[in-house]
């Protein structure tokens, strides 16, 4: 059943905030001796960007924040998503009152179909993200059956002995909120994924206000996201990439205009459409979750698009292409992404050459420099014009630089500090900056999966760690692709395959048939033919012995691998997989 | 046979060329109606940095310059290394008087083994380039049956009809040459890798003179590096590097320094020895390819470095930490480097902690952004400070930025230009240089793989392509790794494998044992009885059927092959290869 927001919040422009729990304003009183710890847990992704999940817990009430998912490493071939490993959260599932997940970003709720197919529980999200949520949990058969409740800047929602606030941020994706978490040991700010936008796109700037009021009040912990804890100064607002945008498509004059970027940057597509607009050019949609967000953005009005402006794929050809604007997915070089389509000439609907003005509007993701290389390599190629992240500003980042994480401390003077979201090389360079603001290091910790700490006026305290880790989908499989199965992958990618078959009689101990020999992944067979005859025979002999000495199959299939191992690796210095099979006639 | 350089050039301050052909300086007469073009064929590695061989030819006589390797991307598992295709060379050797070696990158050398065991070229290179080359064909063991040949920069040799001369350039290595092919049509000019330090650690800075005299007299074509034709302005000194190394030398006083780079950079290692040697540290070697490098360096004059201040990796240990100077390969977190090696607690001598200072003194390459950000990753949560790229300036790119690349172009004024070295994106950037430098469009190139052009006074044609391509070497295979083994290889590494076996009486058309089903990386067998059970179940009805129909065995195979394929993709959405075995007994 889904129940949409039965606590509709009070709007007020300088203050969103509706006040559902009484007392909230009062100043937090210090905490006694008598008040419990804190307990935070970190179930998820830490060390790594994305696919988090966090469990805040007073006394008997628990609370997740985020459920995200993350994309596979290249050593794990065949993976196609990474999940954290819910067992935790399903050993405590009665005392968890909900999940409050701060945006729709895949790596804050790609998990929740998984997580949610485990345990039940309501979820408390911004319109967007909860729309974002349903459409995810529709694919997964699972709309009708969890709770869904939507939230606004400023409501706050008691969970027990807690209760939970959200607040406005800036992000590249609309309704991004961080969360203050009210305990009787104190306040426990999460700023999720944030930057500082003075001038967005839509919606209004980071509440400051909120920040820094919570901050005069007390916060216990703030937990920080690091993405860019490396990077100085300011990340430029959102609003430069429509500047730039307005320098270069008059540069496109006269060609059609494709345009790459994240699916989910609403306000990077509001841009391209404005100016679109602007140039007389009509909008096109390609890839389908460029689709899907585009269609969920129009509808709950987070984009303004005159319907009039909106052509579908199938028309674009019915126009002159300087009259085009198609905003396509594809800005990582992701290779069955709609523009690795058009570079390889491999799209059902657009064939790009010398009349196409392309525009990356991303920057690669570090692991995605080589494929989008690749992508634009081939759309030169192609005699396509393309401007991409070292020519102009067409990307900025979402996430806050050094300047503004300051600006977030010092608005919220924490006791503790506890950096988030980001390889250990953010986490430290995050926990410096915050060292040089005048912290304690005994106040700053940087976690580690599993790890559960707790906090009190007096001290933070590790105190122990739980079960968390990586679980790996592939297809329709959850956790069924583990370390072993990873390793024969590897295995057989680096090196192929050689089977081995042979038809003994159990009676008799004969070789009946075989040993035949299969291999794939190894060597062209036409052109090692003298090998293949060679190990046939080797595995003859071996066989043949065993058979004379009773061997039992286990010591057969043993020797049979270890003999041919040592003769392939001579011969040709690999390592291919052996298989042997025996078939017992 | 080794027979160096019978040749030795006259040496003089201002101009180290030795003339051996006469008339090389009086100014080239315009190219006369029976002048016959200069034909230049690329052969390998264009669009890609590195892995370059080029043929020029005039008339009857043919130069190759460089012959370099290539490391396999990541859609080639199991390949070692990318060779180009030598079909052509064999076909044309009669004709080629020699190989001319820019410098001794493996971009650049690596592939003269696999090149001279077909076909014996003699090869022509400086000092330290000849010195790498023959490290590297004894390994191969054809120390003893290739002509090396020394040059220095401004030797000149005759080659039939053409010579070339050898140009001092600045590069990341010492003993970089460019090359000016003189042919009665004119001198073509090639850059090799370079950029311009007037304040070399080495050498002498690059013979900017010496270009400009050829571009006085005339130049036919203009080959150019373009890795860095995107960047703006110039590439800092090679010295910069060292002042920052004076910089962070102290900051690291009390801990163990250890410092990852690229293990032909002598400049960079004789840098980080002079600071060792001010600071009062003694240095180590870690890894095999460093301690190859530095070992010849020394031998050779290249690297100046006191006999007491070098000591064994055996011996570090019996030093206090902060009297240590680790130079380590590992920059690019290769797998199984001395870096990664220690920030995994895998290398026997170096277990690394709170008192090591590490620097990693190279930019990632693309493509190995990742796995360098997890080796960061590991040494900090071991304690470890580490230095690396977006901190300070501890590494300079051996390659020309856009203002250098626009001096070479107007001192040498070429009639035609090439760019060369570069993916797509570099190349296109460079030719646009050159048109923003004045050049018309119809005489700029860019050439594509196997492309051959012809040059004249009047103009620049294709007037054909040769066969050009990939070789790839997997151990000791060179060649027999090819689209259907990485295809195999990669469908392996997707998805695994089931083998379906079964023995069936050839006679009777009965099965007599089987089918059996072993899997390989595909799930957990154990997670996944029942699915292995309907698998065989299902094979043994397709194959029951087919005895029933006398199906011949190739249709037996395909119909086992496609039932089960549908069904496990029903089941699990993924597609392992099946291969169906059946044993004829």
């Amino acid at each position: 059943m889904t129940n949409e927001t039965s606590k509709p919040a009070k709007s007020s422009q300088t203050s969103k905030r509706s006040t559902i729990q009484s007392g909230r304003r009062t100043p937090p009183k210090p905490a006694k001796p008598t008040t419990l710890p804190v307990k935070i847990t970190f179930l998820g992704g830490l060390n790594e960007i994305g696919k988090n999940i966090t469990m805040i817990e007073y006394g008997n009430d628990a609370l997740l924040i985020d459920c995200g998912m993350s994309f596979p490493d290249e050593d794990m071939p065949g993976v196609d998503i990474v999940l954290a490993d819910y067992t935790w959260v399903e050993r405590n599932k009665d005392r968890i009152r909900g999940i409050l997940v701060t945006h729709g970003h895949e790596d804050h709720i790609g998990g929740l179909p998984y997580l949610l197919k485990q345990v039940n529980l309501p979820i408390y999200a911004a319109k967007l993200t909860l729309a974002l949520i349903r459409s995810k949990l529709s694919e997964h058969g699972l709309a009708n059956s969890v709770q869904l409740h939507e939230v606004k800047a400023g409501t706050v929602i008691p969970f027990g002995a807690m209760s939970a606030e959200f607040i406005r941020v800036n992000h590249s994706i609309p309704d991004a909120m961080a969360l203050a978490i009210k305990t009787p040991a104190g306040y426990i700010v999460h700023t999720g994924d944030f930057k500082i936008d003075c001038t967005p796109i839509s919606g209004e700037m980071i509440d400051l206000t909120r920040f820094g009021e919570l901050g005069k009040n007390g916060v216990l912990a703030l937990m920080a996201d690091s993405t860019n804890a490396e990077r100085a100064g300011y990340t430029p607002s959102e609003r430069t990439v429509g500047e730039s945008f307005a320098t270069l498509f008059p540069k496109a004059e006269g060609k059609r205009l494709i345009i790459a970027t994240f699916s989910s940057n609403l306000h990077r597509i509001q841009q391209i459409i404005d100016a679109a607009e602007r140039d007389g050019r009509k909008v096109a949609i390609s890839g389908r979750s460029m689709l899907n967000y585009v269609s969920i953005a129009i509808e709950l009005g987070y984009l303004r698009c005159p319907q009039e402006l909106m052509i579908d794929m199938d028309m674009i050809n019915r126009y002159p292409k300087e009259q085009i604007t198609l905003i396509t997915t594809g800005s990582q070089g992701e290779p069955m992404s709609a523009l690795s389509r058009m570079a390889f000439s491999d799209h059902r609907k657009v064939e790009v050459g010398a009349e196409d003005y392309i525009i990356i509007s991303a920057n690669p993701i570090p692991g995605n420099e080589k494929t989008v290389g690749r992508v634009v390599d081939e759309l030169l190629k192609r005699g396509c014009e393309v401007v991409y992240d070292r020519m102009y500003d067409v990307h900025v980042s979402g996430h806050a630089c050094r300047e503004e994480l300051k600006i977030i401390q010092g608005l919220t003077k924490p006791r503790y500090f506890i950096p988030v979201h980001g390889e250990q090389k953010h986490l430290q360079k995050h926990a410096e900056l915050a060292y040089a603001m005048g912290m304690d290091r005994q106040n700053v910790l940087i976690a580690d999966l599993g790890m559960v700490v707790e906090l009190t006026a007096d001290k933070m305290t590790v105190t122990g760690s739980v079960p968390a880790g990586r679980v790996l989908v592939d297809g329709l499989g959850v956790g069924d692709v583990g370390s072993i199965v990873l390793r024969d992958r590897r295995h057989l990618a680096e090196d192929g395959l050689i089977v081995v078959v042979a038809s003994i009689d159990r009676m008799s101990g004969l070789i009946l048939s075989g040993p035949d020999i299969v291999s794939r992944g190894f060597v062209y067979v036409r052109e090692s033919e003298q090998l293949i005859e060679d190990a046939k025979d080797l595995a003859y002999r071996v066989l043949d012995d065993c058979c004379l000495e009773h061997a039992d199959w286990s010591t057969m299939k043993t020797r049979v691998r270890d003999e041919l191992s040592r003769m392939v690796f001579q011969r040709t210095k690999r390592s291919p997989m052996i298989l042997p099979i025996i078939m017992d006639v």
